[in-house]
């Protein structure tokens, strides 16, 4: 499907080694702080999953539960099918590196584009002002693309009133929206919706509490194929306990369409 | 904790048989339609985690995958540690019957009464009217109530705008909601929560669809302790693509406290 000429499908392929097992090398640029993106780690497993379910190309649903922190490196891909019947099929796949497990995942697979396209949708697209009247991510300070080389892979044009943050004044709604799509004009799929919804920078950042986020789970629901374009990603915090906050995301694509949903809980940075 | 005497205590219990291996028994009273409830299968897994991690007895997040449909009869929960370090453990859990898997889920516990109590939520707690002028489960048709033994395990109060379903009058905004707690008095716990966020009808009665909406996949955040008393329980659709819909759900204590979330992604009633 893919010409291999977009980084992110390079970066985020798998080989097969037999039974399963999938080797993948982690890329350096999508290091964000201390360690590598959730959602590209998520991608990576995504791409494994789809490689042993030829028929079923589509993630439907995944959930991750992060175990340990990822490094750039080789890293391996182990996928063991639950079951697979009819138009579904669920694994259970893990991100391992050396003797590590990173990342433990459920997934059910299918294919999107058999579905019924029967759309029934009572949520609000987001609003976001014309692209060329948000915030690009270029304007980041050059010590936050230092520890963030992640930013580089994106286009990403923030709603004016979500980036206080980022001067200090952060808005405090909980919310942070933004236009997405990638900087090499790769477009939207399945798969890279997966990335898009861990993408954005902590919802934390806008309620005054910058620093890293760490996921303990995150489950996504991909509901259609994207149709090319900008994306909208929207990510929301309502409830803070014990240490801990959920994100919501959704994803919109540039048809109107509510394309991808996720829950993660994180801790809130110290 | 729990004195035994109340039935859910005594239906979920688990047996361990050593290696991670808990024997238990799905009680026929948890029927509805043609399967056993999904949460209450979800509360017979959290109790096999929970037994399996002595000093993390709470769910925090639980991904649950339904594999195949679960009969009354003995079943076994398979706990296998992935991650056991710090105040947390993940944990992979099958319930099987038989040589079928039944649920396949991960989990990620720890002890909820040691975490920091500082909790900050802009979500807006349910309107929901006094519980005398709801609508009780009790006044179901006798039909239903033939299908669904389910429903006698629980005393359940309908907001009125919420089950014009049940006289052909689906209201069509995709949220059902009730006033929820067990029949025979057992308060609510962090386990019991994993059972409230799939006891309601599904949404989709509300969307004038009845029939059974079978879960893929329910991914539960478990954020506080709940009070004793009445639980406000909130179901709400937003998004029906591909034949499938997701379902969130919100547990509110008795203190006013978003003490649970989930979301599930379910196929469609035909």
């Amino acid at each position: 499907m893919h010409s291999g000429q977009h980084e992110f499908d390079r970066q985020t392929a798998v080989t097969p080694s037999g039974a399963g097992r999938y080797a993948a090398e982690l890329a350096p640029g999508w290091h964000v702080g201390g360690g590598i993106n959730g959602g590209y780690l998520l991608a990576v497993i995504g791409q494994a999953v789809r490689a042993e379910l030829p028929s079923k190309p589509d993630p439907l649903a995944v959930s991750a539960y992060y175990l340990s922190a990822s490094t750039a490196g080789p890293a391996e891909v182990v996928v063991d099918v639950r079951r697979d019947g009819g138009s579904i099929a669920t694994v259970a796949a893990d991100l391992r590196q050396g003797d590590q497990s990173r990342i433990t995942a459920l997934a059910t697979y299918g294919d999107l584009s058999a579905l019924p396209d029967d759309v029934r949708t009572t949520a609000e697209e987001p609003h976001l002002p014309p692209v060329e009247e948000c915030v690009p991510s270029s304007m980041a300070p050059e010590e936050v693309r230092a520890v963030a080389p992640l930013m580089e892979r994106f286009d990403m044009r923030f709603h004016p009133d979500h980036v206080g943050w980022a001067v200090g004044e952060p808005g405090r709604t909980g919310v942070i929206s933004a236009w997405f799509r990638f900087a090499d004009g790769r477009e939207p799929d399945p798969i890279a919706l997966l990335l898009a919804v861990d993408a954005l920078p902590p919802v934390t950042f806008d309620l005054g509490m910058p620093g890293w986020a760490p996921t303990l789970e995150l489950s996504a629901h991909v509901r259609a194929v994207p149709a090319p374009g900008w994306l909208k990603v929207r990510h929301a915090t309502r409830n803070m306990a014990g240490g801990m906050f959920e994100e919501d995301c959704e994803v919109w694509d540039s048809a109107g369409r509510l394309v991808a949903q996720s829950r993660q809980l994180a801790r809130q940075p110290r």
